[in-house]
């Protein structure tokens, strides 16, 4: 009998895919990696994982004729979900099974974390082929006649696997003989690249797990991943905690060099300390063991792997920028002080140059552009940011110091892009009247009481957005000023200038007025200024003299806005159809590495082939740097923005 | 200009070499890895590094024409030299230089070391071709045109050197960009196997060390040598630590069966101690930096080798008695809690079976009769007896149990070979009269006044010859009895019954006299019948009537006399001129591996294919063994005896 399967859509994460019929929605949601609230653990009876059955896509009759595509409403179900709930589609998830197809929605209360991600599962296509793979083995005890060692016993099992010449991992070996008796001759075995054996547990062991990490200077995001399945089974991140050590990579490594040796030790131990610590709030979200993570991932951009191994990264702050290593790393987990299963093996992508690292290697492996033809321009933006230009002929890269203020870092009223960051803006040209969104609310702010919206801080994408509104609005002139002449109610005075009030203090979680100042458009300037100017030598460089393609990476949890990046004159003219935002493209690459050790390989050749141009050394960086400060002159520069704009502006 | 060079010959150690004329004879003894006193260190000043000039094999004439072949006595010399001694050749190790060929005898105040060791420079012919190798590079700085990592720079420059594909530790990597600028891009790399790298150190480094272990049951030696020149640079032994817990193997197993986990954590904790603190006096007594030490290789029995690798050796001790690995082991010195180098390796020679070690696979690879033609029996004598029979068509392994008796241990006064241990027995047949030889002094006990020979007690070599001499002077029966009618004054009743004298309390640091008991002579039967007859089994198994061969090994600084081994009947029929001690072939063999990274590969080989003897399933071995208790009716069982015998004996 073959099972049939349901279309099943998470939103707002977006998450979809094929679910056995009759399983209920927290089973399909734990199949597709989206993480719900269970305290009890699926009994129905802590009533927390409600969601909502949503008219869509599926069947519009249903819902109303009482018929839908999840099991019949039971009375156990009343005691959380009240009579007006029930009439609008609400269910409890560990009660409610699978009929048909269905999209879901997963309030805010139910998702099962403080952190939102937008795009824990980017359709990037991936081959499940992971580093370490499990063997599950029945062997014959030994006897007097055959009395061969219990390594040999094994070994012996996994070449009928077709696994050859594998050596043991220590504390595998130690626990070997009891584990082989305890299972009672039945084990699975856990073998790392084929060549060694990192555990051999009692009986059959079907799910196991890896983690894949992106360090960037200002955010550490971590992704959870099942190995058997592939799936993202849970995503967050934290601000880096070397940040009391430094807001950038040369401010970090001058406190190394200042506070030499303890500097990078304490440094060092933050970012241990910090991704232990995400570990831990993953796993505990997904009830999964650490000691059942068997591999992790690691990219970040050079300093920030220099810092994480523990290397002196002083020789990367003077000339002539020389990394320690370029090779990709495989260290013991344990020895880098990470709470995974000791044996497990930390891969730590390659890095290309001084100043660009690890991360822009997953961003690489993540967007392939190495395999395509048309010219792309692959831009990454975090407090460091990173450029890729070229095709399947030609690959180069650069990096440019942007500051963490597209990041949402750093700025009088920025934050990381966690609930409460204002994410979206629009403003009314004409009565300068704004809108927003804030992360953890479905609603634009005009649509709900004030009260309700509690904004919090603006993130990286919300400060692009707020930035080039205000410049469309005619608030900004081009050179970033913020012109008093718009009569509006929203322009404040401070202390240090003008500053335009995003929120206003009553819809906000902190009491005052949520503005861009004066400072922070200049911060923003200078980091889109930094990434057109480094664009511009890049295509000069190479010959290049249209993009076909713009990526925008970078960010956590929240995506930027193409056209809007595009009036700000993040990156030169591109047809604004061609223009994407993938964001955490590193991370991405993080997750593929560790779901498909090919292209780990695939890693290292590209990160040997990528051509570095250092920007600082081209004799135009300045001029094209102070030009590119500037607001760009809309149509004249950018013929790709001309539908979007008002005639005549 | 060539150096001429002088030969040089210590005794009582034997250790011989060429050494550069000119060198003081202080240097030669470092040099050929012989420890004298020197608490000055070189300086002339404290007279600790007194040896005498012998006359003998170079030049009889020189010492009598006072012109001998070491440069003129000075006069600070006679500070710590009498004239008395000056005549006799006395000089200070540190002042006198070598101006020809020179035997010197150290004597034992000047030793550096209190235990001695007889055979640390066996002459076994090895091929230097160490697991760690040394490569000093010059390196090209970077540049902003080429600012390669600093880790791609070193493998250019390895590259060079014909290495290809190597990792590298972390720690070296941590210490790379360091020691690269330190050493002004000129820098030694330390690579093991052609495939890791170690360690990188600034300039160019010459000596690096390695050190060779062999755990036994009762005794733990190790030998440090110099991988450059393959010098043994000093040895050195300890009493097992573990011996509280149980002084046999099944004891040790028993141990940590009831007392899980605990027991094999104490006993891991014990042996890590004592080879730590090994290491420590071997290095300090030779000015060697532990961290100077890239490798280590062991050998030990499995129940040893298991323990000390903190596998459960449990299953080892019930049928079908299986160990929980054969093959060989490469593990960090830092992951086993060993105190070199952090990144040293550390390699455990494979075992053969559950009873039948690495020691044993030792012993094959230092003896190899794999590769002769003629039938060999060698005996590793240890509290664990392991067999080895065969040639090159056929090896056989077989094991057992025969206490420590052999070893000097758990004898009323049994005692390890250490300075005042008695070593070698003469008895006179008709005036029972008992000459002696204790180790730390050159004469034997009737050459020198009483209160100066401080015998302490009687180790293995000792013995064997005590029972021996005082069978074939009548004092013991066939059966093992004391027989009480021989009228000797040695002769003593003990609350256990008839003792015979060896040393009287006079010549004893004791104050009390040193006997051979019955309870001693009985357990001697059991080693000796145990390995007689296990020896019979497997001639009987290989198809083999006589003995072409006997190797007899085992034991740290004492040798077993083949004479009087064969006399108490240790082992069958043999030619006595074909019949070798070797001392402690097991740590030789450590040592070969150490030395010569081939034989690594050659000992995984042979501890394959050897065929492991259980005697224990042997129908005939109850009855061989009661038969072998017996001491031998000489001439009859053992014609190659005739010529040592007495006429009628």
């Amino acid at each position: 009998m073959t099972e049939r399967k349901c279309t099943v859509l998470f939103q707002p994460s977006g998450r979809r895919g094929q679910v056995e019929a009759g399983k209920t929605v927290l089973q399909a949601a734990q199949d597709l990696g989206v993480v719900l609230e269970s305290v009890c653990g699926g009994e129905g009876a802590c009533g927390k994982c409600k969601v909502r059955l949503e008219e869509g896509l599926f069947d519009r009759e249903s819902l109303r004729s009482q018929k839908s595509h999840l099991s019949d409403f039971r009375p156990e179900e009343s005691e959380a979900i009240s009579e007006a709930e029930r009439v609008r589609g609400y269910r409890l998830a560990c009660l409610a099974t699978l009929q048909g197809d269905v999209q879901i929605y997963v309030p805010e209360e139910t998702r099962g974390k403080s952190q939102i991600i937008r795009k824990d599962a980017r359709d990037v296509a991936i081959q499940l082929d992971p580093g370490v793979k499990t063997y599950p083995l029945r062997l014959p005890p030994p006897t007097l006649h055959e009395s061969l060692g219990d390594f040999e016993r094994l070994l012996r099992g996994l070449s009928a696997c077709g696994l050859k010449d594998l050596s043991i991992a220590h504390s595998a070996l130690q626990r070997l003989p009891d584990s082989l008796r305890a299972g009672n001759w039945e084990v699975t075995a856990f073998v790392w690249m084929d060549q060694l054996i990192l555990d051999v547990q009692p009986g059959t062991v079907e799910d196991y797990y890896g983690v894949a990490v992106d360090i960037g200077t200002t955010t550490v995001a971590a992704y959870l991943c099942n190995l058997r399945s592939g799936q993202l089974v849970a995503a967050d991140s934290i601000m880096n905690p070397q940040v009391i050590y430094g807001e950038d990579v040369m401010a970090r490594i001058t406190y190394a060099m200042m506070n030499a040796p303890e500097g990078l030790t304490r440094m060092r131990k933050a970012i241990t300390a910090g991704l232990n610590g995400l570990i831990h709030s993953l796993t505990t979200s997904s009830h999964v063991l650490r000691d059942h993570i068997f591999e992790m991932t690691v990219v970040g951009n050079t300093a920030m792997h220099h810092i994480f191994l523990g290397i002196n990264p002083k020789h990367l702050g003077s000339s002539p920028f020389p990394p320690a290593i370029h090779h990709s790393l495989d260290r013991k987990a344990r020895d880098l002080g990470i709470w995974i299963h000791p044996e497990a093996n930390v891969h730590i992508l390659p890095v290309e140059a001084g100043f660009v690292g690890a991360d822009n290697v997953g961003v690489l492996i993540c967007e392939t552009p190495y395999q395509r033809d048309e010219i792309a321009l692959i831009i990454d933006v975090g407090t460091n940011g990173e450029l890729v230009l070229g095709n399947r002929r030609r690959v180069a890269s650069s990096s440019c110091a942007t500051g963490p203020a597209l990041e949402g870092a750093h700025l009088q009223f920025g934050m990381r892009a966690a609930p409460g960051a204002i994410e979206r803006v629009r403003i009314d040209p004409k009565t300068f009247h704004v809108r927003y969104k804030v992360i953890g609310l479905e609603q634009w702010s005009d649509q709900v009481p004030p009260a309700q919206i509690q904004a919090r801080g603006i993130c990286g994408s919300g400060v692009i957005e707020a930035v080039a509104e205000m410049f469309m609005a005619g608030i900004l002139d081009k050179t970033g000023r913020i012109l008093e002449t718009p009569s509006s109610p929203r322009l404040r005075n401070t202390g240090k200038g003008p500053a335009f009030v995003i929120a206003e203090a009553g819809e906000t979680a902190i009491g005052q007025d949520i503005t861009i100042s004066v400072p922070d458009v200049r911060a923003v300037q200078l980091a889109k200024g930094a990434l057109y100017s480094g664009a511009k030598i890049m295509m000069k460089t190479l010959g290049v003299e249209r993009l076909d393609k713009v990526v925008l990476a970078g960010g956590f949890g929240s995506y930027i806005d193409p056209l809007r990046a595009m009036i700000l004159g993040m990156f030169p003219d591109c047809n604004l159809k061609n223009v994407t935002s993938v964001g955490n493209a590193a991370g991405d690459g993080a997750r593929i590495a560790l779901l498909d050790r090919k292209k780990r390989a695939e890693a290292d050749e590209i990160a040997r082939k990528v051509e570095y141009v250092e920007l600082t050394i081209c004799p135009d960086f300045a001029a094209e740097f102070a030009e590119a400060m500037h607001f760009p002159h809309m149509v004249d520069e950018f013929p790709s923005l001309a539908p979007f704009l008002n005639p005549g502006d």
